[in-house]
Formats: structure tokens, C-alpha cells, sequence
């Protein structure tokens, strides 16, 4: 684990991978922050003294809002180099399939592919003061493509996936406990240590009772590969739309994807009512 | 959406149809109720400008408590007009793949076959001072017959929902949201703008995306056909049971099937003790 | 139902059976519990009269702690006498096939094995003052062997289920009301009566609905034998593992499988890091 990643700090303790994503301005999914993440993976997963994974954000405002949608096809790629093909959605179920028993320490916010990545780690703890989950594919004209709607759909049962889903709101991290998005809720003084606590438990136990429950679980859990990629086609068929295009742009304009416009995100998703690609070619 | 229904109250703006069930005396589901309940999805679907519609009671008290158990085969024909064939269960199950987003808003009792159409809806939200949810099915000597099994399984898992369906008890909105039967218990004074304003939202996002979600949804998490034809079959089978018969008979003289009767049920339903076939008989 | 059992205590009231567990020092699982269970599943089956099955525990501290590590080939022949081949897995899974619907009246510790019988009955109340619930497996090198992946995956979700089957940490009542390992926490004074009410209230009902229900259920929500023969199979291996094999010694001189050492489980297993195979050699 010896070369510096550009966009995660790695810092290692006996058998514990501490990775903290540090990609300014504001942590999207690009190419840079993909690449160093399958580095990340790959390296971890070579080293035979290492068992647990914890990730966590060095942006107090941010965890992963969700993808730069001006670079899909770049992240795509750098996502082809572990996954096979591609697709995000098939690098995070990657993740998932990964031996390494791996943790999401969230604070901030939280939405679109980067909750599809929290949901790939196989645990989700979250500061009850900052941390805020949301999907804003469908005010987008698009699906929830990187495993969301697999993962919500079995977590939280099929009418609150669906609300989640649908309804490009915000949730607090005490709501996403309630419907099941993440493990728990913490106050965010008793995150770290929790966290930290539980990641060196699990890397003391030995590899071979760990490895069998974690495939047993995903055998259960982890939907087919087929699922991913077939959510993944959808995202692309439905972001080229010229409606999700419009949309998209407006978003934009209006400060999607800057720092200061994604704090009420929702606010700025409604404000996209009535955009469709008649009226911005007008 | 012209020409008006008997049994419900439709009012729509801008992509959202409003529907209130207003089935007296107390929105049992009986011929009259599916067959409005048929022209409104028929009518609702046809017209490309809807995306949301959204159910709630005309009646304080009971929003729909169950089937009227004196018109089961009528009922069942008038479901067949779009289920194709007369099962309840199918018709709620069509319900489920519409391409409209489905939201139930819970005041007042539901019950049986009530709790299995709301089950059907995409979303269920509930007033904590009145809503209750009841499955009465197996005092009477039968199983939930439309949906019911199929959806609780899923959504509250194997032990919480063996005892929903199998105690015959009341749930309030506090303890059915905690099981995840819905969405979420809102106090009652919340329940309509809450309901309204995510109707609105959702209904101002492109169709694409609304509708790709929807079936990845429905791909994972709506039971097969068949299986809610056998549930189906099977409630049949158990109601034509002498002893279910006498029970159905016995707790109609106690009250079953009316408003005031109904207040109690599990009490009423607790005073079939003892009643089997050789007993009415005698 | 007239022979006694010698490790459990056995009370037959109208159509319920209260069979409360008692075998000293600790409720360990050995081949005369398991023979007993056996025996009194067999016998209950038999009566016609009999509907619901609930079990308790006579010791206060302890419900049924875990297997007896010493005695795991005894065990798994006396399961063999009813499911067909040495699993505790699979006569677990017999018992939820029962025809009779089993509760689970949950006080003091229950881990292990243990915990994987109440997740076998079909419904689980626990007291909040002194059920604690916990899965020691991955800190002694192996997996949970008898259903406790399969049904906690599917009540908990994967990222829940992981948590649990992976941190080897203690859960108190209500951490497992609310991720779902339970139905519900109670008072431990409203307790007995809570089951004893719902036991009576089901017991009550005519034959075929519950069948029905439970049949239906099952259907969706228990796993393939194949599925639980796997897990059974995975236990054994991993067990026998130098490493697990180095771990459970040092357990056992450290208190496992005491009274007073097993009070703060977690505190022991930690206790076991850097144990390995090649460190008990030397």
C-alpha cells in the first residue's frame, strides 16, 4: 500500500485499511477518484494481513454527492479496469464481492451513485448531525443505475425503495436508520470510535470464518451481475433522453454540482418542474 | 377522468388524480367499489398528463375494513374486467404495475382485503390518531387472499409477518410503521400536505425515469402471478369450509360487517372461540 | 404428552403447549436437549388438539447460550433422529415446517445456535430488562452452521445481517426489535402474559387458515434445506480448522461455555486476538 493516491488518504493499521476520499471540490465520482479506487482495491485485497476496509469522507459537507454528469463516459471506463465492462454499478458489486469486510463511516452528504457506493460496503454507520441520503436520478429524467435500486429494493421492502427512489428527497441519518438504508445512526462524537472499534474486532478474526459468511450472505443478498448491468443500460437509455438532457443542463445552471447549490438539493430539483426538451430548446 | 364514479370521489390537478373511496356504510369492497375502482385505473392510465394518483377515505372511521363477505363471488367477476380473471388479489396486482405511482393515504381502519389494496399501492402513509390495521382472515378460518401474504412477508419478514396475518389483532400507525406495513405514521393534522406535496413532486418528473424505476422495483420485489393465484385459490378453498362458514356466520350475528361492531374486532373476532362447524349445527 | 423430559419442562394447556427449557448448568445445546426437542416435537405433532408451541427458559440469566462445542458430533446424531441427517440446521428447519405455531418467550442470553432456534420459531418476544442476543462464530473461526445466516439475512438485510453475523457483539432487545432479529421488546413483567394471550388467541383459530398461512409464508420466507445444508456443512469445516480448533481451547480456558465467563462474551472473544493455530502450538 505503498504509492500515494491522488483522491483517497490511505492509512493502515494492523489488519485496517482507512481510506478517506479527498476529491475537491466536492468528492463527485470522476475518473481520478474511480482509478484510486480500484488502486485501493486492489492493492487491499493483495495483501493477506489486512481484512477490514473503512471508508470515510475528509469533506465535512460532502461524502459523494453523486457522479460528475459531465464525465459518465470517462468514469465508465475507469470502472471497466476492475469490473470487466463498463459500468459503476458492476465495480461496486465488485466491492461487495470483495473478501475484505468493508465499512462506510458517513458524514455529510450523501446521494445518487455515492449512496449506491455506501450501499455496496457490506456496513453503514452515520453521524446524526451531518450526514443526509438522497437520490435525485428521477427529477433527472433517469434510474438509479449503480445497484440502488437492488440494494434499497431488498433493504427497505418495496414501498419505501419506492418512496426513496422516486421522491429525490433528503433523509437525515436518523431516518435512514428507520427504513433500513444504513445500519445505524450515531451522534457524530461516538462515530469514529465506533467505527474504529468494530473495524479492528472483525480484523482479528480468523480469515476463514469471515470469508464464508460473507459469501453466504451475499449468495442471499447480492443480486446478479445481470440486475446490475441491466440498471445500468437503463441509466444510460434514460439519461440520453433530450428531456433528462434539458434537465440536466438546467440543473446545472442552477448550481447542481457546485458546493453551495447541492445544500438544498431538493429545493433545487423542484425547481426544475415544467423543464422538458420542447421548452430548453425554446 | 368525465363521467363520475358511485363509490369514489375524483378530483385531479395538474398530474395528480385525488381519488376518496366513499363506498357507504362503511367502503367494504363490494361489486360496486372494484368496478369503480376498475374505470378509474382504466381512465387514470389513458391519460398521458397523469403520473400520480393517490387514495384516500371519504369515511373518519374506516378507510376499507375487508370484503363484504356476502358478495364474494360478485365482486370477484366485476375484478376480472381488468384482471382478467376474478381474483382480487390480480386486480390489486395490476394495480401494482401500472405505470402510475400509487400513494395511500391512511386514515380510519383497514383491514383484510383493505389492508391488501393498500399493500398493492406503491406508498402507504397513515395518521397516527386513527389508522389500525387489521388481518381478521385467519379467526374466520382462512388465509389473506389477496396479496396480503405475499406483500407482509416481504416487508416485514418471516417472524413479524407470520404474526400480522396470523393474530388477528390491531396494529395502530406507530407499530405498522415500526414492522414496515408503511411507509410512515404522520400526525394526522401533516398526513394531507405531506401526501399532496410528494404527489406533486413526483408527478413533475419525467415519465422515463418514473417508469424505469417503477418496474426494476416491481422486477424484484412483486410477487409472480401465480403465487397470488394460489393465495387466491386457497382463501376460496378455506371460506367454503363448514367451519368457516359457521364462524363467518357467527360473528356477522355478533356485529361483523358494521360500523359499530367493528370498532372492537379483535374482541368480537376473540368471541368466536369455540365455534366450529358440529357446534353451528347444533 | 405424558413422559417427561428430562431438560425440558413440558405444561399443556388447551390447545397450547409451554415448554420451558431446562437444562443445567447453562441451557447448552447437547445431545439430551436435542433428543428432548425432538421428542416433544414429535409428541405435539401428534395431538391433534394442539396448535401453538411456546418455549421459554427456566433459567433466568440464560435462554440457550450456544452449542455444547464439546459434544457437536452427539448433537447432530440426536437431530438426525428427526431431520433426517446430522444437522441442527435442518431439524431447526423441520421445526419451522411444523404444522404448529412455535413462539420463542425470550429471557436472558441467547447466542449461537441458540439464537438460530428462536429465528427457527415463528415468531420471537424478548424481555428488555435482560435478553441479550449475540453470534460468537467469526471470533471462534467459523460460521453461524444452523439457519442463522439465512433468516437473519433475510430479516436484517445484508448490511444488518453482516453487522451481526460478523461482530460477534452483544444486541439487547431492543437493538434487535429494531433491526428485526425479534418481533418486539416487552416489559419483562407484561411479558408472559403478552404470549401467553397471543398463544391462546391463535390456538383458538380453525385449523386450516393457519396452515394455510404458515404453508404460504414459508413458502416465500424460509430457505431451500439446500441452502441451510451448505451453512451446516461450512460450520463443520471451518471448525475444524487448526486455527478455530487454537480458538476454541483458549475459549474455554478463558470461561467459555461458564456461567460467570460468558457474562461479558465479548470482552472473552477479544480476549482470543493473535491466537492462531501456530501461537497454541507453541
Amino acid at each position: 500500500m505503498s504509492a500515494t493516491l491522488e483522491t483517497i488518504g490511505v492509512r493502515q493499521e494492523q489488519g485496517v485499511v482507512f481510506a478517506s476520499l479527498q476529491a475537491p471540490p466536492m468528492n463527485l465520482i470522476g475518473p481520478e477518484l474511480v482509478r484510486d479506487l480500484v488502486a485501493l482495491i486492489e492493492r487491499s485485497e493483495a495483501d493477506e494481513s489486512l481484512q477490514v476496509l473503512v471508508f470515510s469522507s475528509a469533506d465535512p459537507d460532502y461524502f459523494i454527492p453523486h457522479v460528475d454528469v459531465n464525465r459518465i463516459a470517462e468514469y465508465r471506463q475507469a470502472a471497466a479496469k476492475l469490473a470487466g465492462e463498463p459500468s459503476l454499478g458492476l465495480l461496486f458489486r465488485r466491492l461487495s464481492e470483495s473478501r475484505l469486510v468493508t465499512i462506510a463511516q458517513i458524514t455529510g452528504r450523501v446521494g445518487g451513485a455515492g449512496s449506491e457506493f455506501v450501499l455496496a460496503c457490506d456496513m453503514r454507520f452515520a453521524a446524526k448531525e451531518s450526514a443526509i441520503f438522497r437520490h435525485m436520478e428521477p427529477a433527472l429524467g433517469t434510474i438509479e443505475g449503480a445497484g440502488g435500486v437492488q440494494h434499497l429494493t431488498r433493504l427497505l421492502g418495496r414501498g419505501r425503495a419506492l418512496e426513496v427512489l422516486l421522491s429525490a428527497e433528503d433523509y437525515d441519518a436518523d431516518a435512514a436508520e428507520r427504513y433500513g438504508w444504513i445500519n445505524r445512526a450515531l451522534p457524530a462524537a461516538e462515530l469514529d470510535p465506533f467505527v474504529r472499534a468494530l473495524a479492528h474486532r472483525i480484523s482479528a478474526f480468523p480469515r476463514g470464518g469471515v470469508r464464508s459468511i460473507k459469501a453466504r450472505v451475499n449468495a442471499i443478498a447480492l443480486a446478479p451481475a445481470d440486475d446490475f448491468r441491466r440498471d445500468s443500460d437503463l441509466f444510460l437509455e434514460n439519461v440520453r433522453q433530450p428531456e433528462a438532457q434539458a434537465r440536466m443542463r438546467a440543473a446545472i445552471e442552477r448550481g447542481f454540482q457546485t458546493r453551495e447549490g447541492e445544500l438544498d438539493l431538493p429545493g433545487l430539483l423542484a425547481g426544475l418542474a415544467g423543464i422538458t426538451a420542447a421548452s430548453a430548446a425554446s
